[in-house]
């Protein structure tokens, strides 16, 4: 039997996090589907942020580096997060941006493999990503062995310094598994650094446990920083010692009030920082955080695979018979919070969708993407999203939209 | 005749500046004299970051990034600070932190001289400068050569690929002539690449005229645009088509969002962007650059240059019979808006200043600086500080603080 609108409705009634929408500010007649580029703004962030600004900047002046706690920001948001990632405190820290951590990774994996010449890197990563491996690989004068991420474990061998590839693909979704993975490069003598841009928020992660080196994420999506919200980055503990990393800023010097010419780095995860931190993005994520107080993780990844399982049937009844295909997983347990549905008019289907208030985002070339920020969005929304496009398509009101520009900002 | 605070008084009704200083917020009780290090609160600056969070975030969303101008920010808040340079505005932008942006330049500029192998560097410069430039140099394998800033142009020659220094010590406040070292490096076949943390929104620049290379700035000194805000590069048109930077984000790729795998740099000063801005920060300071809205900068630096030449006075009348020395130069032509006094208590002095509200900074081993900004620092400011250090010394009331922990935030 076809599921109704009523249906969905009961499963959220069911849900163990529907309380957790409540912890938002979303705006009336939006569907919001794409969590998975910019999380929405939690409650209290603004007037967190505002305080920050008027009382800690204003008042507190220079001195709210020591007195609002700024100089230690970095490792207490880290220590905050390092739950969700499935890591002891003291291995997190939060600074610069995704790309900028993966260059500082990179080359300190590479000069913790001296001789060893091979970086192995996912085909079909987000591509910056790879331009940072591409990048560091040039100045190192190494080669790099693209493969498909599936293939990351068998594709590493005595040559290879350093694996790099996404936890959970940004246009499959799939999750890779991070033990196995991990456990395959060090067999071979390799390192292994973890992208969890569409993890970290999103699924349940043990980054301790999976015996994983490094990994680099994202504030802005999942964690619903705000935008360009600062990265994190995790180095276990075993690395801390030999931690040599390239963007040697006064933040990562051990003494950087001492003022002395040398660089003695700093002990820890603090080895990671480079220069100071933009303290308004800083406060709006370490605010943001607090949205996931006693929130599991577990129920977190459940909460985003029942959507996701919620729109593949929806799909699969509604939306191939009208020239849509699935280009996630099917498998569940393999599958990370977003869905993606091609469709030849993707594009214009999609701006169409945003011109309803439902929001999700398109990557080029025909990828409908769906996101699923499992602490507000809510299986009437999957229903309506579906709805919306089975109504677009049905009504041909796509055909109204007009084709990017080559330099659209999509 | 000893000066009076009446004197000071009548100096400031002939400021042309005066009015500036209502456009800050500033504490009851504060006398600041730090804004060197974290400039002080424009007005309205609070308002739209509450507007950037509350709309453009809460209610706009992923949307913000065309619709709020998001997207553009870096480009358009370049534009807005390219006249406080000297600058034609398609050469500015605004990203990352001063070190990463040394970084990228670094090695950009190294790539524009291939088969030179030698860096020359500012002896004594700001010691982040220094440790980015090692770290530059041992990832190319070249050689530093660490000369006084006034002997660069001269330690230049046919080996050195890019000289780096800091226009305004942060230290002596020394001004190096700009057109004369750049000067002096094209004349060898190099680049330059100038440090402007303590000169932008303080002393006039003519980046353009002087023929400079490359430059980053600071945004959270004299230009106010808050804690860590984000930094500022210049990149001179003639080396716009060879630009070749290592941090290769998806912001600074001419189509980011076709997700093609190979890296296609961006045309003009976007290729220095590397991933997503952090929004809040470029919104903070984009607010704040309205401070200096018809403001001309021959009057900024003039007025900094009176209130150093005022503290120099006094100085010499009141405080040098009680062991204080002056760290910074007399000439005020050739010095930026601090000044720097030593006493061999700098320290307890400095936190026994700061206990009075009267807010500068200590820079070891014995440097107490007082920063001059420009738009609301007043004669009378210096008068009462440089009393009131008078007083601390007299009264014996530093040797009540404490002396700092070896590894003090100071």
């Amino acid at each position: 039997m076809a599921l109704t609108r009523e249906d969905c409705a009961r499963l959220d009634e069911a849900d163990p996090l529907t309380h957790a929408r409540r912890r938002f500010i979303l705006p009336d007649g939006v569907n919001y589907l794409d969590g998975n580029s910019l999380g929405a703004l939690p409650g209290g962030v603004a007037e967190r942020v505002e305080a920050m600004v008027r009382q800690e900047w204003g008042i507190g002046l220079v001195r709210s580096w020591n007195t609002a706690g700024w100089y230690e920001s970095p490792g207490r948001i880290g220590r905050k997060l390092a739950p969700l990632l499935g890591a002891a405190p003291h291995q997190v820290t939060v600074t610069d941006t995704i790309s900028v951590n993966l260059f500082k990774l990179l080359v300190a994996a590479i000069r913790l493999r001296p001789g060893r010449r091979t970086i192995v890197a996912e085909q079909g990563n987000f591509p910056s990503d790879n331009h940072v491996v591409d990048s560091v690989a040039r100045m190192h004068g190494m080669t790099v062995r693209y493969v498909p991420a599936g293939a990351v474990a068998a594709a590493v061998d005595d040559d290879t310094a350093v694996a790099e590839l996404s936890h959970v693909s940004y246009r499959t979704a799939e999750i890779q598994d991070m033990a196995q993975v991990t456990a395959a490069v060090h067999a071979r003598g390799g390192l292994a650094i973890w992208d969890l841009a569409h993890s970290t928020g999103a699924v349940a992660l043990a980054l301790d446990d999976s015996g994983a080196d490094f990994a680099v994420g994202c504030g802005y999506k999942f964690l619903n920083g705000g935008p360009g919200a600062p990265s994190h980055v995790y180095v276990a503990q075993r690395h801390h010692a030999a931690l040599d990393q390239p963007l040697t800023g006064w933040f990562g010097h051990a003494a950087p009030f001492k003022f002395e010419p040398g660089f003695a780095r700093a002990d820890g995860i603090r080895a990671m920082l480079c220069s100071t931190p933009q303290m308004l993005a800083n406060t709006a994520l370490e605010a943001a955080l607090d949205a996931f107080d006693g929130i599991a993780m577990h129920d977190v990844q459940a909460k985003g695979r029942a959507l996701g399982d919620l729109m593949i049937r929806l799909h699969d009844e509604r939306l191939a018979p009208l020239g849509c295909d699935l280009a996630t997983l099917r498998d569940g347990a393999r599958r990370g919070n977003h869905v993606s549905i091609t469709h030849a008019a993707g594009y214009q289907v999609m701006q169409a969708l945003i011109g309803r208030g439902i929001i999700g985002d398109f990557r080029a070339p025909d990828v409908m993407r769906f996101g699923f920020g499992p602490l507000y969005v809510r299986h009437v929304d999957v229903w309506d999203a579906v709805l919306a496009v089975e109504d677009v398509l049905r009504s041909g009101a796509w055909q109204a939209v007009p084709l990017p520009g080559p330099d659209a900002v999509t």
